[in-house]
């Protein structure tokens, strides 16, 4: 065998096909529901995998994903490769230099954090062995560390993407908990490699472990010194000798595959290399925000859903779904995580809102975890049963992370005015000609869509009432009359397009051709606040506003709006 | 065997890099070269597969790049993927619309340029089969009709590559070329999928012959048409509904996989089907430009340079190569292209010298015979001299293709001042405070760098003199004093920065702080002036001269002023 028969690249690519389709399709979904997109991409799998498809229709799994002969081998190849390359665009989210700002916060947090699941996890494991799943290359030292590591890590990628959209990034408590989740990363990874190490891979020719641990201390030492200074050196070398982006992209594909494949030879695992050749190159201040974007993006949308969907052909989520160890290990995952930071963070100074807010945006364990878990699983270090209950832990804390930090801080979600709106609500080109009559006009169209049907001339009424005491033109041609209704459910937007101009009596003279009527309940004032400020974020663009009048359609109207939310 | 191994996994991960980094850095070396980059990156297959590297060290060779065994299997799948991805993106860069605009001379130089050398073609085929290297499984009639579309077909990206360096690729003659291009392309892919239809892959369950090609031909009509509007529908709606650029780059991997599974199930091979969703992709207005640039840019510069250098593994490039039948297909494929093309572009009403640019232009075969040709081997119906042939054929004409064009049109391509330059012609903190200093002090130094050891007073004195004239100060804290010396083989260009800034009685007032001294041959005045106007394009932009005067040295200099061409 040295190649792909015709029949087999049929059925690789249908495979690819298939299984990144329903990746990105669930993913999206999964945004759709607010969460973050990996846990449709797992979902696909599992779907895809023998849990679902295998069980529904043995034949049509069998043959789109063998378990034998080259294309799972062409399968594996290609998602080493996606692994190795989200590693690297994980290392490149890290920055040191924001650890080193914070290192005092960040190590108290991060130690506690680590220290206490550590401490609860690793006699559990120890003392019942078999209730936790042990694998069977497992030994009495290497499953307890290795179940302690993977209850007492977090996950940087989905951390930060909580962190992003609570707008909280770069604040103190954000930069906190990014500097303890990367902390948390790197010495999970780091013994977690050690792990690796003391089982030995024997015969296989490799290193003895104390020479393992030694040069994985010394190559993570100088990747991160010298290696990260000459990676600043080059970076503009590269940008004055040859092409851009095209050298950098290449560079950081030949390192990235460099580095992983010594630090698999070293025993520790190819991944390893990637991650912390990912710090090396994304801690350098040359390297062009396009460039990063590209390397991102193409990873996070084709490669990773790739490979987080390629997990669940792997093993049937429903056989080996087992509600105690499930149990066990979300508790004390999150006993030990929430309490230590809790802990910790007060001791550092955080006010208790503050503390709870750290502590549940480390708890998330995201990508990171179920990576672990599947080289865990691979090298019969766990059970399925052990690997499944992690991957539901992961994905649990992941879901639940947002909303706790969200309720611990007060802070909420930006609103964004179309979310209330949609095809029904979008009046294309409006009959009205003066203001009276496009509240009326737009007034009928919120009443019609209302599921309380609300009258449409008390919106009206409202709206005009406070038309009276202030124009609601916004200037560059766009106004927002708004009425505050009692005891309503949801708020009701409707948007109106007027070509030749309705006087809203703005304060820079032009007439409205945009008018957006916003109908929100009485008791919740902060909530009107809010939409009139997202209206206001958009409309403040003048390039925004004319692509908005000359949008098609509804779907070309939010296109326009998502691009500039 | 249903996975790699540990020791799989190193090897594979160091065969990727070494076959990725030897590319890209041969493939930089080809454009320093001013060549295009295809043509280092298959050398680097070259180096790394039998030809070379096997022959002086074959242990390595066989290590690295195993022929028996998971990792060839490896190897493959990737290499599937990449020239899918790769022919999605030579898809995207087809434009119907130009080519339906253009369509009359399109048509007539296109027909041309593929009947002349299929007519010339065929026969020799035909008639000396074992000469020109039929393969074990070509028919009387299938490799005749290979190699006559062989010799027929163009390569669009090449030849895009060459007008956009020659800025003609939206002139007229640009965009007959890009048409005819186009037209070739897609005719020289049907009929070769015809080819391979007519080969039959009985006993693997396919289709038909009669019903592949309906089905090829019925595949390609709905795609470019029902296909190609589903699309444009499709795009908006993504853009409006999910996440940007995520959901559209997860949707052309998933669209292009799935056509070129189909096309494969047809008989026509995989990336036919890729091709043609590239252009239905392409076409659409609402797909944006920074997505097509994501998917452009990660393609290219990773998978494009390793499928290429992975061509070289497979054949020895040495012990193939037929000298006689170089030499046949060589002129076959020139005289043949070029003298159809220049015969009808007469027809068409072009004049003498625009109608053999067309022709050279469309001569080049770059990455497209490559692929012909890899996959005419792989099907059994040429043999690997007959390979050999068609790669170094392409090269060749892609090689030369440039500056013949040039050479007929008059055009040249333009001149960057920095060319002319170099760390030691670069003075970064002046010591001179006036205008004569300052052109006294940077003659001295262009002086020392000349290899025909110039005065430097004389270089001093043709500067002084020409500023007497008018000042040389440009605005914007930039002055360019410039001399024409007699004789002078090469110009010679000297940088130099003055902190205070000198005076050079610029119209804006403000002092000269780039101080940029051009020498050149009195016998050339439009070399200067092209100098000069290097010199304004970039200097006309204050933010760039900002960053010149802050760059640490001559290389951040220099990454500046490549970022800024």
């Amino acid at each position: 065998m040295n190649g792909l028969t015709h029949s087999e690249i049929i059925t690789l690519l249908v495979a690819l096909g298939v299984l990144l389709g329903t990746a990105r399709l669930l993913g999206e979904l999964a945004r759709k529901l607010r969460q973050p997109a990996v846990i449709g991409e797992l979902f696909a799998g599992i779907l895809l995998g023998p849990t679902i498809l295998g069980a529904v229709w043995p034949s049509a799994q069998g043959s789109l994903f063998p378990s034998e002969g080259p294309l799972p081998v062409s399968l594996h190849a290609l998602t080493t490769v996606a692994i190795m390359l989200f590693l690297l665009v994980a290392g490149m989210e890290v920055d040191l230099s924001t650890i080193w700002r914070r290192r005092r916060a960040a190590m108290s947090v991060g130690v506690g954090g680590m220290v206490v699941p550590f401490v609860l996890a690793f006699p559990l494991a120890w003392l019942l062995p078999v209730t936790m799943d042990a694998g069977v290359h497992a030994s009495e030292l290497t499953f307890p560390l290795f179940f302690a590591t993977a209850m007492a890590i977090s996950a940087l990628p989905v951390v930060a993407k909580i962190l992003i959209d609570l707008q909280m990034f770069k604040s103190d408590i954000g930069m906190t908990i990014i500097a303890a989740a990367v902390f948390n990363d790197i010495v999970g990874w780091l013994v977690f490699a050690l792990v690796l190490a003391l089982m030995g891979r024997a015969g296989e020719g490799g290193p003895e472990l104390w020479q393992t641990v030694t040069m994985t201390l010394v190559f993570a030492g100088v990747m991160l010194t010298l290696g990260r200074a000459a990676v600043d050196r080059a970076l503009p070398w590269l940008h004055a000798h040859a092409s851009v982006p095209g050298s950098v992209l290449g560079f950081a594909a030949t390192g990235a595959a460099l580095c992983a494949a010594f630090t698999e030879w070293l025993g520790v695992h190819a991944i390893f290399g990637a991650f912390i050749f990912g710090i090396a190159l994304g801690d350098s201040r040359h390297l062009r925000q396009s460039t990063r974007e590209t390397i991102d993006q193409f990873v996070s949308f084709i490669f990773a859903p790739l490979f987080f969907a390629s997990i669940g052909l792997r093993v049937d989520f429903l056989q080996n779904f087992d509600l105690l160890l499930v149990l066990i290990v979300l508790v004390v995952a999150t006993v030990g995580k929430v309490g230590g930071c809790v802990l910790f963070s007060r001791f550092t100074g955080f006010q208790r809102r503050e503390a709870w807010a750290v502590a549940f945006g480390l708890n998330a364990r995201g990508a990171m975890e179920i990576i672990l878990g599947l080289l865990a699983l691979e090298a019969g270090l766990i059970g399925e049963r052990m690997f499944v209950a992690l991957v539901v832990m992961a994905l649990v804390t992941s879901m639940t992370s947002g909303s706790l930090m969200q309720r611990a801080i007060g802070r909420v979600k930006p609103v964004r005015f179309w979310d209330f709106a949609g095809p029904r609500q979008f009046v294309q080109a409006m009959s009205a000609t003066d203001r009276d009559g496009a509240i009326t006009e737009l007034a009928a169209v919120a009443s019609a869509v209302s599921k309380a049907s609300l009258d449409a001339e008390v919106i009206a009424a409202a709206a005009r009432a406070r038309e009276r005491l202030v124009s609601s033109g916004v200037g560059l041609g766009v106004a927002v009359p708004h009425a505050r209704i009692p005891g309503l459910a949801q708020p009701i937007v409707v948007i109106g397009r007027a070509r030749r101009g309705i006087d809203f009596d703005a304060r820079d003279g032009q007439p409205a051709r945009l008018i957006i009527l916003l109908v929100t309940p009485l008791e919740n004032a902060e909530l009107q606040l809010r939409l009139l400020a997202s209206v206001a974020h958009v409309c403040e663009d003048e390039a925004a506003v004319e692509r908005l009048l000359s949008a098609a359609n509804w779907t070309e109207f939010l296109a326009v709006l998502n691009e500039n939310a």
